[in-house]
C-alpha cells in the first residue's frame, strides 16, 4: 500500500506524519518542489522584521527528520502530470504508481501582467528564499511599495518598519479599503488612521500600471492607472494567492473556476483514493455551506488530519467548514474576525441584524485601559451570529475565542446568551463584557 | 407603587437605576449604610497598589448622580428589623412602607475569633475606608502578614509589593494549597513558585491563635495554631466573606445554614414582592442547578437585571445560573477558571475524564513566547466540559472566552469540535490552538 503526497507544506506533510502514526507500515512518498518541506510561510514577515536570525527557523521540521521516521521525501521535483486512470504521477524524469494519492500543492503569489514585472527587487512573500532576498536588500532600501493591502500586506508594512523606521512605504490598493473582505468601514478606517499616525502612504481606488527601471534592470518606481508617479528602490507583491494546479489542467480532475481543486467533506475528489487539501482546494463555510477559497494553515492542518485519517481507515471523516477566522497585529492594533462577510450574507439572502458596540478593554483606573470595539451580526432567521469583528489593544480581541465558540455551536442570542458567565477582573475586563452589552442589543 | 431596596452596592443600585429607565415614574428609595453608593469593591487592592490616587474614583456613581435622576438615596441608614407581613422597614429611627421591597445588603468580610482580633492595624479590605487606611499604613510598615490565600489575599500580595517591594510579606492559609477551591494543584503549584521567587512566605496548613500587640495596641506579631511566631505590623484578613443578613435571623425570611438569602431563579424570596440578589443571597451551578454561595460581582449585575425586570415586568425572567468564572492576574502570571471543581463533582457524582496539555501560547520564532498550560474536564455522560483552568502570561489566558461559550452552549467535545476554526497568527496563537490539542485528547 503506497500513498504518493505531491507537496511539502502544512496538508502534505501533516498526511505523511499523521499517516505514519496510524499505519508505520504504510509507504508513503513525499514529493516537493522545493530542497526543503514544513515551512511555516507565515513566519516570513516576522523574519523579515528581524525577529529572529536564522530562516532555518522558519522550517517546522526537516526531510531528514522525516526520513528518519521512513517518510520517503524527494525535493527539488516538479510533477508534471498525473495519469489517474493508471495511478501513475510524472515528475523530472520519473514515475511513481500510487495507491492512494494526496494532491497538497498549496498556491502561489498571483503576479500581475504588468510592464516590467521581471524588474530586480519586485518580490513576492512566499518562499523561504523570498525572505532571504527581501531581507537582504532592505538593508539597502528607502522606499518601499507594497501592492495590495490584505492580511499579508499589512504583516510586511509593520516588519519592514520593525526592520528599520526610516524606510518610506507607500501601499496600493485596488479597492476601497484594506482588508476590505474581513472587516467593515469601521474597522478599516482605524488601520488607515494607524497608517497615516506611522507615515505610511496609503493609495486607495488605484492600481500600478508599470513598473520603472534603470540601466541595471532594478525597480526604480512605478506608474499608476492615473498617471501617478511613485518612487521605490524595492516592491512587494502581495495581491492574492493562486492555486498551484495548472499541471492538472485538462487532466480529468475537477477544477473550480479559480483553479482549485473541487473535493467533497472527505476532502476526496473526483477520482477514487485521490485526495486533495490545504491551499490547492476549494472549502466552504461551516454556516452556509458555500464554496469558498481560502488560503489559511489552519484549514490546511484540518485537511490534512482528515486525509490521513480517511486514507487510514478508510471512514468518512467529515471537515465541518470554516468561518474564515483571522486575527491580525497592525502596530500596537489588533484586530480579530470571524465570519461571514456582506458579500455572502447578501448572496445568501441572510436577513442581518447588527450591532456596534464602542467600549474599554478594562477598568477605568488601571493602566493603559483601551478602546474596544466590537461589532456582531446575526442571522435574523436563527438568532445566531454570523459576524464578529473586534478592535483593541494588549490581547484584548483574544475575546474573539467566545464569539467562535458561540457560532461553532450554532447558539442563538437571547435572554440566556445575555447572561453567559464571562471573566471579571480589574486587569483584564468591566463587570460587564463588551460581548454581553453587544448580545444584550441583539436581545 | 413604591420600591425600596436595602443596600447601596452593585445589586441595589443596578436595581435602581434599571427600574428608573424602565419606568420614570416609580418612587425608589435606597436605604444604605455608608455614606456613598456603587463601591466598585474590586479595585481596592489597586488603589492600594497605588494604580490611582483618588480613592473616589472607586466610586462608579455618586448618591448626586442617582438623585438627579429622582431616585432618592437614604445614606448612613442601618435597616434594623423588616416586618414582610405589613410590608415595612425599620431603619434609623425610621419604618418605610414598600410596595416591592430589594434586599442587597451583600457581605462583609470574615472576622475570627481570635485573642487581639480587634488590635490596631489589622485590616479586612472591604470598604473604601479599608483601603484608605490599608494605604496610608503601608507608608510606614515593614512587615505583612495576609491571613488567607483567596483571589482577594493574592491581590493584595501583588499590590502590596507594588506599592513598596520592599515590604515582606507572610501569607498563612490553614488548607493545603492557595485559591485550593478554584484551581487544582497542577496550577496553585506555580503559584507557590511565584511567592517563593518573590520572596513572599508562604505558611499553609496553618492558622492563626492568637495576635500580639505592644502597648499602643498595635499588632507586632502573631502567634501560630504550631506555635510559631511571626513578626507583622500590619495584618490583611482575607479569610472569606458572610452575607450581612444577621438582621434578617427570626424574621421569617429564608435563609441558609451560611445566612445567604434563599431566592428561586427569579431572585424572589419566600414573601411575595420581595426579592433579593447579589453576595447576601444564594445562587446555583449553571450545570448542575446546585445551591452555590459565592461573592461575585457578575453574578450582582446579572441579579440586579433580573430583579428590575421582574419588578417592572411582573414576568419571569430567570436567572440562568453561574459557572464561578474567575480570572487572576498575579505578579506576571495569570489563571482563570471556570466551571464546576472536583468537590462539587464528586459531590454530584459526575464521571469524568480530564486532560492537562503543556504548550506555549504563540510561534516560538517572536519574541515572549510563553509557557501556557490548559486543564480541560468532560462529563463522560454527556461529554460536555465541566471545568476549564488555564495558566499563562501576557494574556494568553483571555482563550478561557472560548471555553465558556462552549459551556455555555452545552457544546459536546467530538470530532466535530475538534476542528472548531480559532484563530491563527504568529504573535497570537500556533496553527493547533491549545484547545484543539485538549479537545483531540478528550474526543
Amino acid at each position: 500500500m503506497k500513498t504518493v503526497i505531491i507537496g511539502g507544506a502544512a496538508t502534505g506533510m501533516g498526511v505523511a506524519a499523521k499517516l505514519k502514526r496510524l499505519n508505520p507500515e504504510m509507504e508513503i512518498k513525499v514529493i516537493q518542489k522545493e530542497n526543503y518541506v514544513s515551512l511555516g510561510a507565515c513566519g516570513i514577515p516576522y523574519y523579515i522584521g528581524n525577529h529572529f536570525d536564522n530562516s532555518q527557523t522558519l522550517i517546522a521540521r526537516t526531510v531528514e527528520k522525516f526520513r528518519e521516521q521512513k517518510i520517503e521525501v524527494i525535493i527539488n521535483s516538479n510533477v508534471t502530470k498525473i495519469d489517474f486512470k493508471n495511478h501513475e504521477v510524472y515528475y523530472n524524469n520519473n514515475v511513481e504508481y500510487y495507491d492512494n494519492l494526496v494532491i497538497a500543492t498549496g498556491a502561489k503569489p498571483i503576479i500581475p501582467s504588468i510592464e516590467n514585472i521581471s524588474g530586480n527587487n519586485i518580490f513576492t512573500v512566499s518562499t523561504k528564499q523570498d525572505g532571504e532576498n527581501i531581507r537582504a536588500k532592505l538593508a539597502s532600501t528607502k522606499n518601499v511599495l507594497v501592492v495590495g493591502s490584505g492580511l499579508i500586506g499589512l504583516e510586511m508594512i509593520e516588519n519592514i518598519k520593525t526592520f528599520n523606521s526610516k524606510i518610506d512605504i507607500t501601499i496600493i490598493e485596488k479597492s476601497q479599503r484594506p482588508l476590505q473582505s474581513l472587516f467593515d468601514e469601521e474597522f478599516t478606517s482605524v488601520i488607515e488612521e494607524k497608517m497615516a499616525e506611522k507615515n505610511i502612504n496609503l493609495i486607495k481606488n488605484n492600481e500600478v500600471d508599470k513598473f520603472v527601471l534603470n540601466n541595471h534592470g532594478d525597480v526604480k518606481g512605478a506608474i499608476l492607472k492615473t498617471g501617478e508617479k511613485i518612487l521605490c528602490d524595492m516592491v512587494i507583491l502581495a495581491i492574492g494567492f493562486a492555486p498551484n494546479t495548472e499541471f492538472l489542467q485538462n487532466s480529468g480532475l475537477n477544477l473550480n473556476s479559480r483553479g482549485s481543486i473541487i473535493i467533497d467533506k472527505y476532502c476526496q475528489t473526483n477520482f477514487n483514493n485521490v485526495y486533495a487539501g490545504g491551499d490547492c482546494a476549494e472549502t466552504f463555510g461551516f454556516l452556509y455551506n458555500d464554496p469558498k477559497v481560502l488560503y489559511l494553515a489552519t484549514i490546511a492542518n484540518k485537511h490534512a488530519k482528515i486525509i490521513a485519517n480517511n486514507i487510514f481507515k478508510a471512514q468518512f471523516f467529515e471537515f465541518k467548514g470554516t468561518l474564515g477566522t483571522a486575527i491580525v497585529r497592525f502596530f500596537d492594533l489588533e484586530l480579530a474576525r470571524t465570519g461571514e462577510n456582506n458579500f455572502v450574507l447578501e448572496n445568501q439572502r441572510v436577513l442581518t441584524k447588527s450591532v456596534l458596540v464602542k467600549d474599554k478593554d478594562h477598568t477605568n483606573y488601571l493602566e493603559n485601559q483601551n478602546d474596544l470595539v466590537l461589532k456582531l451580526t446575526i442571522d435574523q432567521a436563527t438568532k445566531q451570529i454570523v459576524n464578529a469583528q473586534i478592535l483593541g489593544k494588549d490581547k484584548a480581541v483574544m475575546r474573539i475565542y467566545g464569539l467562535i465558540g458561540l457560532m461553532w455551536s450554532r447558539t442563538s442570542v437571547d435572554e440566556h446568551l445575555e447572561q453567559i458567565d464571562l471573566p471579571y477582573s480589574p486587569p483584564f475586563s468591566r463587570t460587564t463584557d463588551i460581548i454581553q452589552i453587544a448580545i444584550s442589543k441583539l436581545v
